[in-house]
């Protein structure tokens, strides 16, 4: 366990359900595409090395179509000749601009630099599309496995190259639907330990300024907050939910036109980057942070401990997710069985915020 | 000119000294290698690609030997011998966990994407021994070109394998003792500026709360705000310097230190984190900002803007910096003549930390 991060207890749920995932099997190789195209197999090395030697243009057009059809990875050659590894292993992050992702890269390069990997980075910007282009340039930089970090909707278009077995993977982050090695928090139970710290302290009336709606650690973090309100006996009311992006702009704008009239005595916010905007909006409606607002963030980005008051957060295990998934591809490029699912426990972090340290005192 | 970031004036220093880079002068070939190791270019083509092809255990040894001795890198093969770029550009970050680099990124990949060039990161977390291993995964991973993010005081190791031809890069920082094409900030402007908008308040006694002390932005920030004091006859001490790292903790510790009775009434912060950290020290030594103590940073991180009071800071242009980067490195891909250095200057935001929004209320 890194020592440098607090995370005080955590929890692995090992599902029952196993796999075990083969860097060879599977994998759509040069005699495939030799096969399909009808040529010899140092046809196809030579068409896709270009190392020179002379190819006629109806072998290379036969070859390319054959390549193309497969969903061949080219630059993958060597590779398949050779079964060497490259000890590389792209890391897939949504948006480089989150200190959230800094923290979980700070996890995975730490195991990368204990077993001699080296790591690129991709950023997608929340991107689909993008995030697909980064998944076939890493396949074609020849990496040994693929790190996707985000709860992503929707990975089904890149999981057909990735399920075709072109490389291992792991996704940092929750997806039941499918069938990926993963490894997250429990955001459910994170989103509710975070409202019982509020209703413990009093509040009844609250607002929960969300992330974009269909942002599935923000669902989680919602269920969590209905299932401690139902358990407490307070009901649930809808416009107790805003949603929005993750940036402090549009935060801090949504709760500047909620008006000094403000509607709830304790804000959740989805992330401290919301809860970074909502708090300036506070203050600047001439309310004060405890006490006529109480706020707590998920994450505990760096700065979070820094603003004056500090800010009462969920100390999401990044950095440990980060680590424990590159243990993980590690492990399912040598070969191993792994989990299907890794689940990390978040922390609460009682900070001024929240008015939960004045209690304690 | 992108619309999104308030740039304000800008300068460019064309310098004299221009200089010409064509992607294939001077490279180390793989015709290089043969000659070297006295065999053909087919062995060493096969022996690099691992193409399937047999080749005798002395002419294997005889190729890696002549590979090593010339610095040729191997998997660069492809490329050289056919000429064709992979659209792929490296670059090379100190700290993902610095959202100044975060926002020169976005720049980067804003002129990236408008020239369908994919771009692959990798994180150095200030170690040059991990730059240089970084700058070697790049070359083998056949990137067009590399941009090395920040001002290291030495890039005389990297610059065998960059200056030797592997491959055209960029340098967003300032080395003037290196002849490497670069885009960086005017760092002793902006350090002139901001410590001129201090005196023009009333200030006389100042803190520079330093990054590290061989940090080359940093030491022109202090070369400009030393020379902001002598222009108005205020003597620089040698204890107005304090050193540091630019994490937010160790800033926090330096001014918590320093005690109540602070021998400053304004600080210059190395940039916006350590503000940050100083920030919170000086509220929590039960001090007002900017009525005791005023503060001005340097960046205008995202978070620099949400915080209560709001840090006056100087807006680094790390965006224009960024893309400009991308603009050059495309330009040396493409054999034309560049520019040895484009300097582009800060802008001054005024805001509630040292206490200017009053004044000009």
């Amino acid at each position: 366990m890194p020592g440098m991060v607090k995370l005080g207890q955590m929890e692995r749920e090992r599902m029952s359900e196993k796999r075990t995932r083969r860097g060879g099997e599977g994998r759509i190789g040069i005699r495939d595409v030799a096969r399909d195209a009808g040529v010899s197999v140092a046809t196809v090395s030579r068409t896709l090395a270009g190392d020179g030697y002379p190819v006629s243009d109806e072998a290379r057009r036969k070859v390319l179509e054959s390549v193309k059809k497969l969903n061949f990875v080219p630059n993958d050659l060597a590779r398949g000749l050779t079964q060497s590894r490259t000890n590389t292993v792209g890391v897939i992050v949504p948006n480089l601009v989150n200190l959230y992702y800094a923290r979980v890269v700070i996890g995975v390069e730490e195991i990368a630099a204990q077993n001699g990997i080296s790591i690129i980075f991709c950023n997608t910007n929340h991107n689909i599309a993008k995030r697909e282009q980064d998944i076939n340039l890493l396949l074609q930089k020849r990496v040994d496995g693929i790190i996707i970090c985000g709860s992503g909707t929707d990975y089904e278009s890149g999981s057909g190259r990735l399920a075709n077995g072109n490389a291992p993977f792991v996704v940092l982050g929750r997806n039941e639907r499918l069938d990926y090695p993963s490894v997250h928090a429990d955001n459910f139970r994170a989103g509710y330990r975070a409202t019982q710290h509020l209703v413990d302290l009093g509040h009844r009336q609250f607002l929960f300024l969300g992330g974009p709606e269909k942002w599935p650690d923000g669902s989680d973090r919602i269920a969590g907050f209905k299932a401690c309100l139902a358990e407490n006996d307070i009901e649930f009311q809808q416009d107790m939910l805003l949603f929005g992006d993750f940036a402090e702009e549009n935060a801090y704008q949504r709760v500047l036109h909620l008006g000094r009239n403000f509607p709830a005595t304790a804000v959740l916010a989805g992330n401290d980057r919301i809860a970074l905007g909502g708090m300036a909006a506070v203050v600047d409606l001439g309310l004060r942070i405890p006490d006529d607002v109480a706020f707590v963030g998920f994450d505990n980005i760096a700065t979070s401990h820094y603003l004056r008051p500090s800010l009462t957060t969920m100390d999401m295990p990044a950095r440990l997710i980060g680590a424990e998934g590159m243990r993980v591809l590690l492990r399912i490029i040598a070969g191993e069985t792994v989990a299907s699912r890794t689940v990390f426990e978040a922390d609460l972090l009682v900070r001024q915020s929240s008015g939960g340290t004045r209690l304690q005192a």
